[in-house]
């Protein structure tokens, strides 16, 4: 019943990629590669396009945000793109008075500090994001037609959207902090403030990572950036239900073959959160704290590793650089599969040549 | 031929206290506890005395210093003062250019960035110090005479520094950052600058520590703030050996009893580290992320553990936080001896009263 688009005669399918195969558990015969936020500040045509717009205007232009969603695909050969947006989009959507301050990182107008707080934002119903979020998916559907024009047309986007506690954990500080204490203290003060807060990220962030699938992203991926904050008897009781509800969003939806749509879910400084976030997912994205081999030991289940070459060796001269590449796929190979990545996102100062040949690397492997 | 001091009939020494006697490995009857940052913002007292007078002046001020140090004694009957100092001291008396800025944290004014910059700065001998210390060892020496006057008088100081690589990654950065990046990328881009610099580090910070102990200290703990930033394998070769030369400073002194004097370590998200933090101390503090007996099981030696209550515990109601005291006086077990602390630092928000109530279950435990 398939037929090819007759514009592209190579044409495959997403689910014929590495990235695909991998996270459904399949060795390709190449290790798939893709950088957390390679999209973005390392590249000279990124600085070029966002000069004169705002972050969070960027993420809302579906030109722009399908434009740097392929930048890196076209510069570095990667086997994946990743939607460009911020975790933060879907809370402005919702009527959040978020804004990105330039050096500082999100800032929130008025911190959700109290139970009486937390009802106030709660009483948005996350349905108003159906329509908010049409921007994004023209975004989505635009980077896709571009994704078919690149190489064989199978390069899969991967959707993305932060995680309830990392969302909450701005909410409630109001601003990036270094250990997420106003949060974590809200959460062990009042439990079921808590729980309505991050229920409440869970479903706004999910209809955000939903939206992105429902346009034509071929996975979905869920970041925790401050999930490493927390010890394990916290993370199980107050974050991992609100985080799986949130994959709930996009779990058991089916993609373009009509097998189940891969998810992974990625969480900074997760040492010792590996054996409970699996939450159902195929693949569990490592931080560059832990070898992939320790941190698959601890994961206990079937399931991909994504990662986890340290940003820092990327200033490294390349002999260094190439011996921990080489570390790393090693150590990947405990895990039925592996897609290779940074253990975290690609710093603002990197030299994008590098990337580029981490990706030939890895290819020739 | 030891003669009691005539003045206070009770006096015993500070050998005799719990807090050293659980450092040495013995399980005294009553679980000893203090808290990293008790001396500072969480008490009104500390607050009143501070006023007008900038942190790092403080620290150099001998009245203030020990004043400062006495006061969580005086309130929560604590079994052991802790130096009322800033890691940046040294590097400050050493002719950086250090000032704390309020709300930020440290600021350098030169930050140290390439290996020529290494080289300018490492050309001052840490020998300067040996003078410029005095403020520091006057400030002990009436701390332990204020606690001599305390109680039975047997109240232990533990003297303090922070770790080299904490050190070097201030110095890098020039302020504070998220996870360090540009001071691990120096290490991985020159590692024969880096271990210039963390060496030079170990220098200044382990002369610090060691005027504490020439001065009265009885024990003596090494901080690391900054460790949890790396994967083991970079802090087994890139830093480890600059935070055994710091310890080296303070290492086989004997204490006034005669016998070795205590030592202790501790990183702030040390997860993966934990296997490589022993470096021949006697206690390693553990950080709330990682259950004791969990950490303990990752030494793999006969190491007294401290720590870990979660601060962000500290506003739960009382139910909650007894209940994780005793979680972690049992986890705490697995050790051969437990001196009982928070997993970081007092929040400055904290209610002081709280801490008293803590001392007062733990002692009762």
């Amino acid at each position: 019943m398939t037929t090819l688009p007759q514009h592209h005669p190579l044409h495959s399918t997403t689910a014929d990629s590495r990235l695909i195969r991998a996270y459904r558990g399949d060795r390709p015969e190449v290790t798939p590669v893709w950088f957390m936020r390679q999209a973005g500040r390392s590249l000279p045509e990124y600085r070029e396009l966002r000069t004169g717009t705002d972050m969070l205007d960027s993420c809302l232009d579906p030109a722009l945000s399908s434009e740097i969603t392929l930048q890196p695909i076209r510069r570095h050969g990667v086997d994946a793109a990743i939607f460009f947006s911020d975790i933060m989009v879907p809370l402005l959507l919702a009527g959040v008075d978020v804004r990105i301050e330039s050096g500082v990182g999100p800032v929130i107008g008025t911190p959700i500090q109290t139970p009486e707080a937390v009802e106030r934002l709660v009483a948005t119903d996350p349905a108003v994001l159906d329509e908010a979020l049409e921007p994004v998916r023209e975004g989505v559907r635009r980077t896709v037609a571009g994704l078919a024009e690149i190489g064989d047309g199978s390069t899969p986007l991967i959707g993305f959207a932060g995680a309830p506690f990392t969302l909450a954990a701005y909410l409630v500080a109001g601003r990036p902090s270094k250990d997420h204490l106003a949060a974590r203290t809200l959460m062990r003060a009042h439990p079921v403030a808590w729980a309505r807060l991050t229920d409440w990220c869970a479903d706004v962030t999910g209809r955000f990572v939903r939206a992105q699938v429902d346009a034509g992203a071929s996975a979905a991926q869920l970041f925790d950036s401050w999930a490493g904050s927390l010890p394990l008897d916290a993370y199980v009781q107050h974050v991992a239900p609100a985080s799986s509800r949130a994959l709930d969003h996009v779990r058991g939806l089916t993609a373009s073959d009509g097998r189940p749509l891969p998810l992974v879910h990625f969480g900074v400084g997760a040492m010792e959160l590996y054996g409970a976030m699996q939450l159902g997912v195929d693949a569990i994205g490592v931080d560059w704290r832990t070898p992939l081999d320790v941190a698959h030991a601890r994961m206990g289940g079937d399931v991909t590793v994504q990662g986890n070459l340290d940003p820092a060796l990327l200033g490294a001269p390349w002999e260094t650089i190439a011996a921990a590449i080489d570390e790393v796929l090693r150590q990947g190979s405990a895990a039925r599969a592996h897609v290779f990545n940074l253990g975290h996102g690609v710093p603002p100062e990197t030299d994008p040549t590098v990337l580029t040949r981490i990706v030939e690397h890895v290819h020739a492997a």
